[in-house]
């Protein structure tokens, strides 16, 4: 299937986008790793939907996309205004642009696996 | 060229285990930019000699790799043991283990631009 997964990522993306949590089993295993730790697609679900109380204007911007016959990497670019505590930062409004480094093994044409970096440091210095 | 850039890639990380970089003009141009600066080679030849200063034992293991048309994207890990300061943080030889995540962009043969993230919290947190 040619770009198979570069097209399922872009359908993934558009769903957290467009606030569509619920199709997430579409995307994601039932079970999965995330950064190594075992984790349920509930678990995934919640956390993403956390991001998005945290985050009302939270926008998957996708700047760097590649792809192999099981993977996925992709440089994630967000321009937001986290309110309260964001990653154990106090943002409280603030707007902040920061990337997000994540690589993805997929299983079949659904993730399950999740290694993810988001650039805290920056985040840190834009509030100083 | 199939699997060219992987091939280079592989052969530039071989250079840096082999702390051959006087060799770092072959894979990287004289004028890149380094998370969204404009560096030059001197400077990044300068930066991974600093950075092997402070880590005697220093070895990049490639953990996940992809290639794009023009593209790469690598997931590299540590285990190594930092001497005093490291990238801001007091590490003072204990052994840590962390994941840098790095996606270049290639102009031909060598790289022009290296966007990477590294995984400052996990080094904070197993020093607690």
């Amino acid at each position: 299937m040619p770009d198979g997964l570069r097209g399922i990522y872009l359908n993934y993306i558009a769903a957290l986008n467009e606030q569509r949590l619920a199709d997430l089993g579409r995307f994601v295993h039932a079970d999965l790793t995330y950064n190594d730790q075992p984790w349920s697609l509930a678990q995934y679900q919640e956390r993403l939907a956390d991001d998005r109380r945290r985050i009302p204007d939270l926008h998957y911007d996708v700047q760097n996309l590649l792809t192999g016959p099981d993977e996925v990497a992709c440089r994630l670019w967000f321009d937001c205004s986290p309110q309260g505590e964001f990653l154990g930062i106090e943002v409280g409004g603030r707007r902040v642009a920061f990337a997000e480094h994540v690589f993805y093994r997929f299983r079949g044409d659904r993730i399950a696996e999740v290694r993810s970096l988001i650039d805290t440091a920056s985040i840190r210095s834009q509030l100083k």
